[in-house]
């Protein structure tokens, strides 16, 4: 099915896609002066739309009012506010009604109703959100909204992250020619030091709500949720998706539905690594992919291990080639695993396998190690034939340092 | 029935209870000359023996023939050797025969069958034993068997520990006194760094095999199981509880077997709190108790993963009073959890309570944190009146460079 499907790497972030206009402004609620810190997503018309949120049971005013708002609105929205510098997190009933308030300011400016407003916030836990500022704000926004202004929609929802983060591709299918775009902030952590992953993705394909959410599950799960720095999730994760339908590419049936997650998971994709390469201290994107396991779940419950292990982290940060290590992280992880079948590769150099060390391999393995691209495979040896691919960042003292040495 | 048994802290370690003599020698299997790498220890009769063994799925040689042991001889233990230097993980089945082989001559000469002792080893993963090294070594600790030699033992089962580790208590209960004993190897990380924990407690108490496998069990649980360094676990991690009867003291109704648990405990808590503090790059002892849990289970799996937390190991390293990674770390535990409902305590100072944080009292917080042992207590709000406690310590910079310098 795939090779009916091309995609072409384009410009345009999260506006490439027709039918959406952004804006990134200053007001006010990052420190530093003149910062970009309030982002707006404008559709031209209600479009489709599908959320997915942090599991984490502490959930900030942002994921509780926005889950509300998909579920009022039918899985329609017209706008997304974002705002950076405040997580609007641990705030109570306070902190919800400045969320709702917020939502409604937007609505009135806008034009639509408060539920076809969509919101997220990162920063600062524990701090309430300055309810003037969003206004504020999102009136200076309204007035600048463009189909050019996605670089400054993705900077202003950016915390410490070293760079803005955006992709969009060119979808060619044989339902015909579709966008999708979208623009993401990681985990290049946030006062206090809390790692927010928020993701805003568009497509100006035309998609029934129900089909919009499945489809953004279907791509999330091998993405943004196939990615770790450190194992935390945020109170105030969040990834939206917006379909304007402006292409009049209909997506329903198999075929096409499949090329919207294969454009939806490149742009993703991208999304996702770029937030790992982000990590704090980050050196090296890692990605771990684990073979021969009984089920999908057990490989990426063990691809998570693995990505998670700070012995693993630590090795490939100093460019040591440790099997050892990855074979223990692998038979910790509670799934069937052999290790008289298993095997690793560092790259495509097999370190062990059936049992049996090549430790005289090690140093073209160390060298291969020296890169800022790293690959380990793990088949499991449990004798299925399914696979999973999860992506982490090595661990430098560089990480400690930033996380000890930060005061709330 | 706690207030019946007092302890009293002696002098003595493993070889402290009656009955067993023990030894600790150099074998030549540390490269540096004349470390002691060998530990044997030696019932004056067959003894009751429990185990309990890593849950990792890639178990070494001593691990898979201790298991084997234990259940062949119905739990009767004559003799346990250990060496330091080398795991015997990862060796297949040479590594197994070797390790057969090993305890065939530790029998021979202690004059036992068997399946009546005990293998353990430490060190390198991946390369295969020395049984001519293993076979030297068992003859001299024969000649040298003694109740004084204990901190040699302890000596010869270490590998990157800073210290060697022992505890003794006197249990004084109403069905009489006897003594618990016991050393354990920690995780300053071995040779290729794996933090394999091994400890060997014993008792001159007598207890049936099946009694002292479930004391051993609930002495562990809240002890050397409730202790996390990083997560990782090793190949080789195992506990074993030999029970020689030498004080006449019977453990078998609720009274006494209450008195057999609270000395495991006592001696276990302070050998598995030794191991933390000694744990790689580690300044402080951070207790992390969860309370208004559902359940023990959740309240233990909450604060595993707030222990685990890398953003809580920092912000402790750093001294910073930082809750809302607290709230953080205890939201992603998949337990039921209620932010609106939550407290922090950092020290007994509150930091978050019924969803409202108190950062006025975050330099008090911080100057608590300037300790080396650190009380952190989280409650859940989930309206259960369910604890547990888990021991950690900080991560700090030096931890990675530790295990990012080493090479294979």
């Amino acid at each position: 099915m795939n090779d009916q499907v091309t995609l072409e790497r384009i410009e345009g972030g999260i506006s490439a896609p027709g039918g959406f206009r952004v804006a990134g402004v200053n007001c006010g609620i990052k420190k530093k002066h003149g910062a970009l810190d309030l982002a707006l997503v404008v559709a031209d018309a209600p479009a489709a739309a599908a959320g997915v949120f942090t599991q984490n049971k502490a959930q900030a005013a942002p994921v509780l009012v926005s889950r509300e708002h998909l579920a009022r609105s039918g899985g329609r929205a017209a706008a997304i506010v974002v705002n950076s510098g405040c997580a609007n997190a641990c705030t109570g009933p306070e902190g919800l009604a400045v969320t709702r308030s917020s939502a409604d300011f937007v609505a009135s400016v806008v034009g639509c109703a408060p539920e076809q407003v969509l919101v997220a916030s990162t920063g600062v836990i524990g701090v309430q959100l300055d309810l003037d500022k969003i206004r504020k704000g999102t009136g200076a926004a309204a007035a600048v909204l463009s189909r050019a202004a996605h670089l400054d929609a993705a900077k202003a929802i950016m915390t410490t992250d070293i760079a803005p983060k955006e992709a969009a591709v060119l979808v060619v299918s044989p339902a015909g020619a579709f966008r999708v775009g979208g623009m993401a902030k990681g985990a290049g952590m946030i006062e206090p030091n809390m790692a927010t992953m928020l993701g805003f993705i568009t497509t100006d394909a035309a998609v029934e709500p129900a089909v919009l959410q499945r489809a953004l599950k279907d791509a999330v799960d091998v993405t943004f949720n196939a990615i770790t720095i450190d194992g935390d999730t945020s109170t105030n994760d969040t990834v939206f998706l917006l379909a304007s339908g402006a292409s009049g590419v209909a997506i329903g049936e198999a075929g096409s539905y499949n090329a919207l997650v294969v454009g939806l998971r490149d742009v993703c994709g991208v999304l996702a690594r770029a937030i790992v390469r982000g990590g704090e201290g980050a050196t090296k994107l890692v990605s771990i992919t684990i073979t021969g396991a009984a089920s999908v779940a057990d490989a990426t419950k063990a691809a998570k291990v693995v990505a998670n292990s700070l012995l693993v982290k630590t090795a490939i940060h100093g460019g040591d080639p440790n099997w050892g290590r990855l074979v223990a992280a692998a038979g910790r992880a509670g799934v069937a695993f052999d290790v008289e079948r298993a095997s690793v590769l560092v790259g495509s150099i097999v370190l062990f396998a059936d049992g049996v060390p090549f430790d005289d391999r090690a140093p073209l393995a160390a060298d291969y190690l020296t890169g800022t691209d790293i690959d380990i495979i793990i088949d499991l040896g449990a004798g299925g034939s399914h696979q999973a691919t999860v992506w982490t960042c090595d661990l430098s003292a560089e990480y400690v340092k930033i996380n000890a040495e930060y005061r709330t």
